[in-house]
């Protein structure tokens, strides 16, 4: 078979159909990534491939340099100053040698479905392909926006801090553009007491929120008039990256008596950044539960391992890797007992990297089900589980213990405005699990029947869930 | 392929012939379900289709409340007091939403097998099967009895308190029915001396067997005196439910003072705790043991998740997951090492609801195997591992890590009657195994030979490793 | 399918050419295997198949002991002093009751490719086989030598004690050998202060090394004094089995305090203990990336799991099993991340028994690599793992999350001259999993651009990464 043809992916007639006929041309909710709403605005060509594809900055590629790291290209030539051609030709060379990464067929069909380039990169390629994507790359239909459109999305999910003034939201949702780019809330820093900046950064929340924050309260004050500023925004989703979590409670006065330690840098035990992460977590639970937000979890992550790399180049350089947290399901477990017994649980899309987890965390979302649309649910398979492999095997997982028509599908969680065809590749595994149930007689051969599940789990799932199209 | 047809999940020649001509008109060992014998003694029709197969009460099926809260049916029709008839139509529009479910196929295929229906459920068919099967289900042909004789059940092994008087299965044993129902004990509340009832329990427990329980050594003599008891009337498996473990030993003095400590509600530490129950664990592996039973654990099981739900329905109505005790492998690793140095291993098949536990367990349970028959068994993929995804993977991993063809095969856990297909379906997977092993080469196409294997696996095995027909 | 066909285990016709045209003929480089280069040198004759294939002693194969105690064949003919032919029988009959087990496959295997011989052995053919086999092992292509020369093998690295005096490797440089007989250093007695003989254990250590080890500072002068002696004869690669691991930093002023402790029989601390370890494994570290060798890591084991066994026949009987420790990953995440920061991270190959384990290293290795060659690899699935499915779930893994051309592909671990077959087997995996990728077009079907990735997998990645041929 060619190298991601037509049918690539789809191992059955009924995979096939279901693909064509249903999933090709459906629209793509992003409900998740992590584009620059300014970048959009502003709306401006690339240079060239490189700085699209593979650079440093905004859309820095970090899955990309990790991977030419294991082909030994120097860091000059990833994250260093070098010349864009010959960062180019690395990694042309890197792909070359990566048969078997999801990158491999994230890039090729990239060069694909965006410029029609059907080769194969590599040395040999390279020069020809790099003067291709740059004439290309130089005309209207490349620009973020047409990237966007070009790309039939309805809804772009942005990762915005709390304190942001939402400026290119505002100015975009005055643009009578075909599709949405709303705020998603991540208030990681509003988490991390004992860092360093923490003063500051709650003088920036507070001004945000025009309050000054100087207890816990205060801080709770703040982050609610900031999920209603984003609430006015069209925001939908607040989103916690824990990268450890440890469950732990406190009282209003021990809360109180952690801020205060915090903000004057006495350092802090570990029973009381649990009982400070617990109660922040608990505040945004509240929040979004009052809002009819989802709030997302990404959780079990080992970030910014190396840590000369860390000092050279900082973080999200392509040094983090899948947590090693081995009680993390035991400790959410805690979490959601309590919020459930306090009430204060909200629509919730959960997120391990730890495939490990899945199980028990899936079954643990199970038991947390009310009203009359599926409140909880397992995330799609997660940056290094964002594969062929992986997203069979979290449909599969989603499938046996849950509701898989229900199932929330694709999203992108990415840095780069080429990535929407990881929502085809996504499609394509889906009608091929449900041609493989076809096959083994587990599911019927009724095309309109599983087509209205693979719209579902494509598009209209998210679109219904998180509300994006209401009132 | 249409959906359940005669040759589902059987994907090569092999694995259909070995299904027809092996393994389908095999008999039924069901060692372990949950099923009431006053039920079977009784005989009773069933009112409706609901009452057999969705309602509260005996044989309530939270795996299909669960679904259904999944798709937001009102509790009033999944636990609640609404109409049967009410209920029967959410639960045909939750399964015709549940594809992929293992639910979708269990609940179709008991309508094919029991009911001849070959339609599927759904809002449309909901009218016609709720009469059809109502209509049935008022003759002869669907009383216990004879859903257990037309599934060829050969022996039923229930789910029995230890101070039980196992009242009708000795009037069971009289009636000279064409399958044994037997006696399983479960002694998880002997376990439960923090609870708030134990005291009372233990007069209960006491009662049964002539002896007041006033000591750890006491309530040994008890547990003695009953495993006797139900060895009288053909028991031979004892079953320890274990949500979580953690291995402590203690002195027999030790193990007085915390039994006193427990009688008079005093709060015994964590410690105290667990060697009450490490205590109890080596009180029933011993008297497994001598009377050369089968032990089987049911461990790592998150149970009872949502506290303002247990508060109104209680237990076992689908608020339970995979357990999340990251060291529950090393816990039961010391436990067995330091039973087996004590001489006190008996026969066992231990089942963790956590797939993660099985790779470290299996090869575990590998290091104790002695005598004639192969002793230690990893137990069949349990409650959410019970699919064709999960039974497959424990076939492979058995096989990997063992001697396949010793395996005891399956058992259906089950709380109603028509739960039997799950065998079937079973047997299919079994034989699919088999032949995707000859398709790779893996295994020589000798259809006696593999036949052979099919029928130990689905059958001969559980009968002979129990000793059900022994004497 | 014929059992062990030609091509056997090779869906695809892209597999199928793969194998035959590409994996087939290659050498093997064989980087780690428990050879006694004694046996290659004395290159004798084996006196029956017992002897080579089942027997205790140099070659016991407690793989095989393990999967007859599950047969229920009595210790007198496993490891007891049966006489050599029952225990043929008895190994006959097992494996005629092994369907599934990797063993099964490996035997008749090593029955075709040694002997020729097509049947399956069971208790009706184990006579002729007996006979058979007998007849050609004492010809001159089944002494050692012969064994390594007709599959093929370039490179045998055994697994040696630090203070061996290399003398048969010295021997066998002598010889002229088509293939080089290299040390590994497995440095584990160092590691074990807390053992009872660890004083006599000194004195031989550094009697090996002409120093008196009275100190921390002078068991490392040791141990570097030993790979430089190892690295003399031709030595690349360092083992280091750790069966639990936990991270503990320490002084060298705490080291030395430990030290004197541990050769006092001062019982240790668990921290103590831990520091020791660690610091040890760093030193390890230290001197393999001075030397450019390859740091081997086995870890997540728990052996030795049968007391009353072990009394009796002692360690290596087959009463090991998978490791429970559930923070396994964490431990070495710390180890790692520590080792990073001081620069003293050498070249690494990592094995973890326990596969859930397997993705969180996968990546956290990921974070490490540098210098033009890859340094960090995921190894083999090991032992338990080496198996049909484990290896592809391995390999996917792998090329899940890394860069699947760089794998270093399969080595025995073997304890005898009969196992390299496994190569064979391993690469049939490996052709097979590329012709999945190419059917379900996410590779191009271009023979020549797979069949290099097959040649550098199976053999060249290896020689290359290691160095053999370096100089």
């Amino acid at each position: 078979m060619v190298l991601l043809n037509d049918d690539f992916l789809l191992k059955t007639d009924v995979a096939r159909k279901l693909f064509h006929e249903y999933a090709e041309d459906l629209p793509i909710i992003d409900y998740h990534c992590h584009l620059e709403p300014k970048e959009i605005y502003e709306n401006k060509n690339y240079a060239n491939i490189s700085q699209i594809w593979i650079n440093e900055g905004l859309y820095g590629d970090h899955y990309k340099w990790r991977l030419e790291r294991d082909h030994g290209v120097p860091e000059e030539l990833i994250t260093g100053d070098g010349d864009d051609y010959d960062k180019f030709v690395a990694w042309a060379k890197t792909i070359d040698n990566a048969l078997g990464s999801p990158l491999y067929e994230w890039s090729h069909l990239e060069l694909r479905r965006f410029f029609g380039i059907n080769k194969r990169l590599n040395a040999e390629t390279a020069k020809e392909i790099w003067d291709e994507t740059n004439r290309q790359l130089a005309t209207p239909a490349f620009t973020p926006r047409a990237l966007i459109s070009r790309s039939n999305v309805q809804v772009v999910v942005t990762t915005d801090a709390p304190e942001s003034d939402l400026k290119y939201h505002a100015l975009l949702a005055k643009e009578n553009l075909a599709f949405k780019v709303l705020p998603g809330m991540r208030p990681d820093d509003a988490f991390n007491i004992t860092g360093d900046g923490y003063v500051d950064y709650l003088k920036q929340l507070g001004a945000s929120a025009s309050i000054t924050i100087t207890s816990f309260k205060s801080l709770k004050e703040a982050l609610t008039q900031r999920v209603q500023f984003f609430a006015d925004h069209g925001g939908k989703i607040a989103d916690l990256g824990l990268n450890t979590y440890y469950y732990a409670e406190a009282t209003d006065d021990e809360l109180e008596a952690i801020f205060q330690k915090g903000v004057k840098n006495e350092s802090l035990t570990t029973e009381e950044n649990n009982q400070f992460v617990t109660a922040l977590v608990q505040v945004m639970m509240e929040l979004a539960q009052k809002h009819d937000w989802v709030l997302q979890y990404h959780v079990n992550v080992a970030r910014s391992q190396n840590k000369p790399m860390f000092d050279k180049i900082g973080p999200n350089t392509g040094f983090d890797s899948v947590g090693t947290q081995a009680d993390l399901s035991e400790q959410i477990r805690r979490l959601f007992y309590n919020a459930q017994t306090k009430g204060i649980m909200p629509k919730t899309i959960f997120y391990s990297l730890n495939p490990n987890d899945w199980m028990a965390i899936a079954t643990l979302l199970g038991n947390f089900q009310e009203g009359s649309v599926q409140k909880m649910h397992l995330g799609a398979g997660w940056w290094f589980n964002d594969t062929h492999d992986g997203m069979e095997s979290q449909m599969k997982l989603y499938a046996n213990v849950g509701m898989f028509p229900n199932f929330l599908g694709m999203l992108t969680d990415s840095r780069s405005f080429l990535s929407y065809p990881r929502h085809e590749y996504f499609r394509r595994v889906l009608c091929d699990v449900l041609g493989q149930w076809v096959s083994d007689g587990q599911a019927p051969e009724d095309l309109d029947y599983l087509g209205g599940i693979v719209k579902r789990i494509s598009y209209s799932n998210a679109r219904d869930y998180f509300g994006f199209f209401n009132k």
